[in-house]
């Protein structure tokens, strides 16, 4: 998608304090210094109790696109400081020019099933790449994974029932709507309005008509009669224009003089008013016309609450058409992703560890080159281990809760897999495009074997994840190490 | 920006509905049928008084580049209905091929100060066309409207003080992000993080350094001075990797060491803690080692309500970094604008005005061909008028509010100006492309010449928006006589 949809090489899509300290880098002749970047959420998003992965494909599409053009160069060249002289030298200019990716990248798969503090991704190679490669990863994955989590969370509401993603007009750009729509499929939804997205993706399509065209003849009557001559195979009406009932009916009537020419019609669509009332009043004019296999599609700011609110009312809509809470993520429109640091190659090759500290515990990072196993029994998730592919786990095999680590978890005797798989090396792709289809079978997989009180949106049930407790231990003790050179820091300056 | 960002033509960047109304329109012979739909919101975002027009001159570039190319033609062709059998003839796929925009275009300028029921576009011209551009004109006002207004509201609390967009990383998607930069620049944000954003739309570009950087060195002293070594010119220090007042300290230190080689430290900034108390600490260590001209920038998950609250602390805070909340206007991610049928021209040349009822009487449309007319007296802005250019402003000059209609207001002896002008005729741009920067300087102005009142974020006051009385009269009697036809409509039914 990054290069179908797009012109220039995008390596100027980062933040300016990268390419500042990029130069920074470049001038201590540590350009290629190795490092561990990990990207990661905190928390899942929706105060819900997971999220659901994507957004790598395009990640890596942007990666091999990867390159400073001569009109880059030209553009960092006009940059000025505070002195009015250039902020770039032109060697290092020159040098970015030349500059082609050598990082490895190991990243979990689209549609796995993810927590907090568990890397998505993990960027190793020279610092300065790692570092000019943080902003974009962040905004192509943070994104699409919010709206995977989104769209897993309304089709899990939604059941059996199909949900189709409508938002485009109230997406946020052209790329917020197509990523979105991506994602959203990703995460169960079954087809979208957007045929650019559709094109581009083949995500299946599904449209139909609006308000406009009924207001455009002087009766709804003619005004569904005229869509279902030009386009009778593809007939679900909008029927509150006016008056909504009424509406049903004139579709009933239309329906059946599609019928006597051999075709369907598909249904009625909802668009406002009491959609609990409407659709069972719809339902039962529909049944009563003969038309018990019409579906009802609701559309008007739903989402995964009014989905089961609706549900549990009795209403009887069978497809959901969710366009802005879907697409922007409306109750949160923004994952917290963040990419830290984690470890440092030393020049005798040894790798040092980096932590951040914080007054928030959740704040403080895991320093390491981590990976995450999951363990799981019969077909269900049962916990996953954070730890330092530097040091292997821990032959006590027991995971601790970072948050709160007198809750700790022995987990032994069942299946384990490795959630992080290489997808880059040395600056090369080295696993091909994944179906979208395989990604959202696998969302669906993982979901599936998540025990149902951690898919409530409303206070989850905690799936447990935790550090190896070798990691727990070195982490805990460069934490109690960092506090007190500080402390010592401040009796100096105090 | 959109010729220069995306490869293909993006006809196809609409709602499968539009393309299949298109085609019925087409079969009925009706596809030459003129026209008119506004575009417009209904209440301004974040329960607020006023919103910022932004994003046509995306919405023109978007329609110069308008056409379907063969490969659009061939995907369409494989779409199919209910039977399998294909959605669109291939008569009507040539007629798409062939098609080339003929539509006129009123628009108000970006930068407009614009409230709701205002159209900020009036697209004239074919049904087919008008229709097909729904979503693609949405999807670009919108979102931008939307972040240029959270702009404004966020540089109205910081008065002076410069604010600088960080957004990338959490943005939604790419030109989620570039869209933003745009916006937040028009709405009053003085820079952005965003090297792209620069490059392609001449915004200033700020930053310096990350957390990363810190971590990277053994010491953070030793970070600080390697970077002022590489950068002289650009350092602002972020104090916040470890001990975050010590940080202050440390700046200062390398503070001086850049004053002796002749350079001045820009300031320091803020990521986390106590954003008041470590501002007003950190302000005393500066001034007190010399530093009075020292920035303190601050950052970290600020809105406009967390500056007032910040500034009402007496926090020291010079320059406000803002992300996440501005460039996904967090509390409120989508703009609800629509785009609405308002009048058809009949075989006679007459033009029939058209509504769309709703329960609630803020949805129900407003007909006619529509015009904004603003009067003013001694720089402020004293009410709007909405009038229907087909009928002319009613001579008893009076506007009456659309959801109680008792109110009523005489709008006379005033300079007045009409906010919509001519930008596309028969498909043709007529307006060259403004610079950001007079569309930045128009929203300033236009903002300055509201009432205080109007521009509070919490329950403002709330500006004069009327009808034309003739308008009012007409639509009324409208609502009546479609009220009425349902009736007798029920009334056959039951």
């Amino acid at each position: 998608m990054i290069d179908e949809l797009y012109k220039p090489p995008l390596a100027l899509l980062t933040d300016l304090y990268q390419l500042t300290m990029a130069y920074g880098y470049w001038k201590l002749g540590r350009a290629d210094q190795q490092a561990v970047f990990h990207l990661f959420f905190r928390k899942p998003p929706f105060q819900g109790g997971y999220a659901v992965a994507a957004g790598l494909e395009q990640a890596l599409q942007y990666l091999q696109q990867f390159r400073f053009d001569s009109s880059d160069l030209e553009y960092l060249a006009s940059l000025t400081g505070n002195d009015d002289a250039p902020l770039f030298d032109q060697q290092f200019l020159d040098y970015l020019g030349q500059l082609r990716l050598s990082v490895d990248i190991d990243a979990v798969p689209e549609g796995t099933v993810v927590f907090g503090q568990e890397p998505l991704l993990k960027v190793r190679g020279p610092i300065l790449q790692c570092q000019l490669l943080e902003t974009p990863l962040l905004n192509l994955i943070n994104f699409q994974t919010l709206i995977a989590t989104k769209s897993a969370r309304i089709t899990t509401a939604a059941g059996d029932d199909p949900v189709l993603e409508f938002g485009l007009r109230r997406a946020q750009g052209i790329d917020g709507a197509l990523s979105a729509s991506r994602a959203a499929y990703i995460g169960g939804s079954a087809a979208t309005s957007n045929v650019l997205a559709g094109k581009l993706l083949g995500i299946p399509v599904k449209g139909t008509h609006a308000h406009s065209w009924v207001m455009s003849f002087d009766t709804e009557a003619e005004a569904f009669a005229q869509y279902a001559a030009a386009m009778p195979n593809n007939c679900v009406f909008l029927v509150d224009t006016y008056d909504t009932l009424d509406g049903v009916r004139q579709a009933c009537e239309v329906g059946k003089q599609l019928r006597r020419q051999g075709h369907e019609m598909v249904g009625i669509r909802l668009d406002s008013g009491d959609l609990a009332y409407l659709s069972i009043e719809a339902r039962q004019i529909l049944d009563e016309a003969g038309f018990p296999q019409a579906a009802i599609v609701a559309s008007n700011d739903i989402d995964e609450n009014i989905i089961a609110s609706l549900k549990s009312q009795g209403s009887q809509i069978t497809i959901w058409g969710i366009g802005t809470k879907l697409v922007t993520a409306f109750d949160q429109p923004a994952l917290g992703g963040v990419y830290k640091l984690a470890a440092t190659q030393q020049a005798d090759g040894t790798w040092q560890p980096k932590i951040k500290l914080s007054e928030q515990a959740i704040k403080t990072s895991i320093p390491g080159s981590l990976q995450v196993r999951r363990y799981h029994s019969d077909g269900q998730m049962l916990g996953d281990m954070i730890f330092d592919e530097l040091h292997g786990v821990d032959p006590r095999a027991m995971i601790v809760d970072s948050k709160d680590p007198t809750r700790r978890k022995r987990l032994t005797h069942f299946t384990a897999t490795d959630l992080l798989e290489n997808v880059m090396q040395a600056g090369q792709r080295v696993q091909p495009e994944e179906a979208l289809t395989a990604i959202r079978q696998r969302a669906r997989q993982q979901l599936a074997s998540l025990h149902p009180t951690i898919r409530r949106f409303m206070n989850p049930h905690e799936y447990p994840v935790g550090l190896d407790i070798g990691l727990h231990e070195r982490r805990d003790h460069m934490i109690q190490e960092a506090r007190q050179s500080q402390w010592q820091g401040k009796e100096r300056t105090s």
